[in-house]
């Protein structure tokens, strides 16, 4: 196969090094489950007599290069809010990939910041910490109880060109709480949750990018005079032609009324959170898989099921900032769809009889919601994509 | 006062903008403590009508530029070994840091990979991901329960040059097992641990280096050929001067049998979980404060006291690694002590009358331990290390 611009970029949508790397590992207590589920090491009740009645999930995760696009536009800007979206970033990765195992509530996080020193000030690194200390206070007014334990800011110019942003999250839940994947079934249908749109619990529009893809993102959209003017940004072995090949500014309008395509391009990724808590306080039971499509964008759920088809034809409508990417970019919408969400970041696998209710729930957040597709019996595992661009198979 | 060589380097050893970034949060339900202490949130017992009697605890500490040293050692030498090194240095510093509030066990470790892909393959995403669990497997041996819940890899060129490593660690605790610094006092002697050695559950010498301080010993020790060779090892805004200014070889003898510069220097950091748990296990109640003698040197303890003159005038002989960094750098020795922990990366403070018993504890592990200084009351913090070097003062 003839190695895509992602990954001639140096980035991988497929991570085959990291499957390799972690081969011999461990899998966990729970099958097919979205993170790795652990025996309850936190609450010593993996000895039961009576059969384990806890487990314990720790995920860790990044905005990855989103940072850049956050260093770009506040050298460009001097607006210092950006940083608190990237630790809403931070945290929303992890946090929305727990919700995908049934963990909603009683969590941990930590923050891990890496900087280059002469070019990241105090003032970052502040605007970072207080920006999940505000995400994990929001959480908390939605009864979602996340606490922010702390985190380590360490100097490290010879390693890291700017700046790089992850956390790391920790929950304990009831065993038989724990959701896998292990259920998804021929019949069910997926409903998808939105990745654009403002929520009841949101302050302001979300443009549906996520925090993967943005290596291409930020390459495909920009013009190239950033190259010249903020080296530091890029890996110099990227092919030269790669190197912001776009045709936009940060601050021209990006279509969408009030923002920039700098704004559309870092808006903070959205979490789920109050709406899957709603639905799992209600309808736990019935939900047979969770797929958080971040990585591997609506290709995902092909990492969780085996004979099984995942046909997906009634997609969202593209939001603007994938419209904008590919627009600039060209990419193959058949890769699009491996690399962004392209319209909904969440998805719930279930019997269709109780899909209009969780449609519901998610309405009343003021969150679009709707059946994307659904699974068939298959003698291999497939996924099938129907859109406005064309029919694709993975 | 005039900028160190450190802090030219873009490098902090008093972390002044970290310490201004977290000014504003919360500090935790434990005051003084080595590491942040919140509630419950993993046990649901912070609500508990008798009192919150559990409490949890969660860290995030990486390697930092140890790791472009063992980049640097794997490409002049194909030895892939040095990563395993790598994934325990983070973990031990994670580890070894909840030690210091008395955690020594059911404790959950995460990984985080940023990596350049065109320059780290998959096996040595392999190497550490195997490392860490092999750390794991390790201290299970010493019934230190320590499980491995899974780590994420990223490939993020536009930010890291070569590769960061990080790790996380969380753990729940009885509350009244907590031990903060809260009771260091005027007549406490302070117990040494030595930093090198090969203990009872360790497979090999360790030189006494941490995983602090590496991108001072890599570049004042190193010679100026490997600049030429590996631009992709340091940041091209450091003065010129500074940029592996040394006279060394990585494979040059070290001066320690069998041991090249390289290994010298990348030398696993050694954890002192099995002589802090068999401590604990017997004297708990008795210790006033622990120190982990990081970032900061011999000086960290002065982060965690007041009103207290903090005297170490029996230090350990410093290790051939550390007198290797200062002969080549030729930094002042006041400046050693607050970048390097100099001989012991551990301390204890106690009363004299359980020192002896606290020293077997550590001797029946093949640890060498000692009183290395002692408290006195006094009107201001204050620091005072005498040394074969002459008195410093902090």
């Amino acid at each position: 196969m003839e190695e895509s611009k992602y990954e001639k970029r140096g980035v991988s949508p497929s991570k085959t090094d990291v499957r390799k790397a972690v081969s011999n590992l461990d899998k966990g207590i729970v099958s097919n489950s979205f993170c790795k589920i652990i025996p309850d090491v936190m609450g010593e009740n993996k000895k039961s007599l009576f059969g384990p009645s806890y487990c314990n999930v720790m995920h860790a995760d990044g905005v990855g290069t989103k940072a850049v696009l956050a260093y770009l536009y506040w050298r460009e800007t001097g607006d210092l809010s950006v940083w608190r979206g990237i630790a809403q970033d931070a945290a929303v990765m992890n946090v929305d990939d727990l919700l995908c195992v049934g963990a909603t509530t009683n969590m941990m996080v930590t923050s891990s910041i890496g900087r280059n020193k002469y070019r990241i000030p105090a003032e970052v690194l502040k605007a970072i910490v207080e920006g999940t200390q505000e995400f994990c206070e929001n959480m908390a007014a939605e009864h979602i109880d996340i606490t922010f334990a702390g985190g380590e800011t360490s100097d490290m110019g010879d390693i890291i060109r700017t700046i790089a942003v992850d956390a790391t999250v920790s929950a304990r839940m009831k065993r038989n709480e724990v959701i896998s994947c292990e259920r998804i079934q021929d019949g069910d249908v997926i409903i998808g949750l939105a990745s654009s749109g403002k929520a009841t619990y949101e302050d302001r529009y979300h443009s549906g990018i996520g925090s993967s893809g943005h290596t291409s993102a930020r390459h495909d959209v920009l013009k190239h005079e950033y190259a010249e003017k903020y080296p530091e940004t890029f890996d110099a072995q990227m092919p030269a032609e790669l190197v912001y090949s776009g045709s936009k500014d940060l601050t021209d309008p990006s279509g969408v009324e009030n923002l920039t395509v700098g704004q559309l391009l870092l808006s903070p990724t959205r979490t789920y959170a109050p709406v899957i808590k709603a639905v799992l306080d209600n309808y736990r039971p019935s939900i047979h898989g969770i797929i958080h499509c971040t990585g591997g964008g609506q290709t995902k759920v092909m990492n969780f099921v085996n004979n099984l088809h995942v046909v997906k034809d009634h997609l969202f409508d593209t939001p603007v900032v994938f419209k904008m990417i590919q627009g600039e970019s060209k990419t193959s919408w058949q890769e699009m769809f491996q690399v962004f969400n392209m319209g909904h970041r969440m998805e719930l696998y279930v019997k269709e009889s109780i899909a209009s209710d969780i449609i519901k729930i998610a309405r009343y957040f003021n969150l679009d919601a709707k059946i994307i597709g659904h699974c068939e019996n298959s003698s291999k595992k497939m996924l099938t994509i129907e859109s406005e661009y064309g029919t694709f198979t993975y």
